[in-house]
């Protein structure tokens, strides 16, 4: 080949086919026999050809990349990660297939005049023809990002549940609710009947969901939330909670917090402040990031499988381009992990 | 030309330049003379010879992505969120130009027969073209990423010292060593005589450069260190080197810690097993991560300026696509952060 690249046609001509089998073969698309696919990665290799992303992608419209905007400010985002155990799950399901995951951090608020940071992305995403779909988070009520990506012909799936009963590619695990109920349980069975609950934000699908679920569980065994707060998933936030809930006079005896960070700050403060943990109060996290491990004590957690989230997602993205099988990936549903941090009841010990 | 079509050979033959050369005045990048400039569009005149649209596509289409490969099991990579504050420092200069980041996360170890998983990800970015340009992490001793990448002819940054005095783009805090020595100082001030390090993997630039800190700052005092453990950035590890630190009958009194997920695992353990920090023992932790905030005794540090070495790393990229002026970024040089972990030996006290 005299130092010449090798292009396509060299490799049809060397597996005696023609360009638009190999362009299949390489694409993975159309019907190809097993042996004419044999002969087209014989040739491309004999002459180390592999075609750019570029020309693939002007072939078959695929990029081979998918995208993800994380609308977090940066500092929340490095306190939380959430997003690191999702991005794991996402690229044990793309990389033994050449995928990449190309990932955009936009800020919580537009500046002022600017459109929505999220929905400029995926603008930008979809007009420059990036990615082949997009992984959304973080389930909003009032969500908009489907209908913006439908009209945008961008391929979608959500990791969470959507919030209303629309016909969108979501991935949630099995059984959600029963690792609160666990939790519940868990503190009632230790003689807590002062529970509160420190919640994210309200306009997350999961904020309000996980709440009722709390309420019920509460409920089921006759009684209510002693206290129920709203924060915002910052330590800071978490502080202000604790500081509140430890200033009332009747105060709680323990506290679900609805992301471990917070929970983490939260059981911080609270002994910082001279309250024993569990001794005087009970703290349990939601998703079991490392984070709760590290700490002393340990964090008793409602474990989400974050990993297995991102995998199944990722599955529905790559069914819908024909690169797998549409078989679900199963989702553990969440559990309780019971560790340092709950312990029996102040007044029953 | 005999009916033959012309290439980009002939005209660079005529012109009397290279084939790099016309390439660039094809694309418009990179610095050529008006001089050059003019033979070349001659000879391309003469020899009615027009770049096809497509070769222009490829050898000129930017995509826009720059690349980051992180070798890391995913479990390290969530306890660990110094990814994402260098991510994020890199995202805060990318996103305003419409650059993504394109992310594989690849384990540490390849599979039995397998190429170094890092090595074929960035081989696959360059053989699909698939980025402008890569931010290399984690400096190694023996490093050969850049000569591969050379290889490949992918633009890269390093973030940290190279491990020899290669002539390799790379971005680095003003004043290294600073913030350890600060720390040795501080301790050294309130009476600590025995102090222990607990390293990262030694195969680590880093890690040799800031043992070798840590060892001078303490000789200028005329002190040695009591311990050196090499450990693995594991909670697990860092479990390990406490426990024999505790265990021995002139254990130290104050241990720096070479990140601060050891740290904060560090510090639990020490508590856990009755040890008051900083009353007995002071604990001090490496890079500042938002975690260090949200566990009690909040964790004195060493503070890097990730987002400052995300950001700088992206700019010297962007400058060499010749998207931005070459301008440095400042990275703020490391700086001690005392908090609560640390505090007077105790045989002072």
């Amino acid at each position: 080949m005299s130092g010449r690249k090798p292009t396509i046609t060299d490799v049809a001509a060397l597996a005696g086919v023609s360009v638009a089998a190999v362009s299949k073969v390489v694409n993975g698309k159309g019907s190809i026999s097993a042996a004419t696919r044999e002969r087209v990665l014989t040739a491309a290799s004999k002459l180390q050809w592999t075609p750019s992303a570029a020309a693939v992608a002007l072939r078959s419209a695929k990029t081979r990349a998918i995208g993800m905007v994380a609308k977090r400010s940066p500092d929340l985002l490095s306190a939380d990660p959430h997003f690191s155990l999702l991005i794991s799950g996402i690229e044990g399901e793309l990389s033994p297939l050449g995928y990449g995951l190309l990932l955009h951090i936009v800020g919580e608020q537009p500046g002022p005049g600017e459109p929505d940071p999220e929905e400029a992305a995926y603008r930008r995403l979809a007009d420059e023809r990036r990615v082949d779909g997009v992984v959304l988070t973080e389930s909003r009520i009032g969500d908009t990002r489907f209908e913006l990506l439908r009209t945008l012909g961008v391929n979608a799936v959500l990791v969470g549940t959507p919030w209303r009963a629309d016909p969108v590619p979501s991935v949630q695990a099995t059984g959600l609710g029963s690792g609160i109920r666990a939790a519940v349980d868990h503190l009632v069975g230790h003689g807590h009947r002062r529970v509160a609950y420190v919640s994210g934000p309200e306009d997350r699908v999961h904020t309000v969901h996980r709440r009722r679920v709390f309420e019920d569980a509460l409920a089921a065994r006759g009684l209510a939330p002693s206290h129920s707060l709203v924060s915002d998933f910052t330590a800071a936030g978490a502080v202000d909670a604790i500081s509140a809930l430890l200033a009332d006079r009747r105060r709680p005896t323990a506290v679900l917090f609805a992301n471990d960070s917070m929970a983490v700050a939260g059981l911080s403060a609270a002994r910082r402040l001279g309250v024993d943990v569990p001794g005087e109060l009970s703290v349990i996290g939601h998703d079991d990031l490392p984070l709760g491990e590290l700490v002393y004590p340990q964090l008793t957690t409602v474990r989400q499988d974050l990993v297995g989230l991102g995998r199944a997602a990722a599955r529905v993205l790559l069914a819908s381009l024909g690169e797998v099988d549409a078989e679900p990936v199963e989702v553990r549903p969440p559990e309780l992990v019971v560790r340092e941090s709950t312990g029996p009841a102040p007044d029953r010990t």
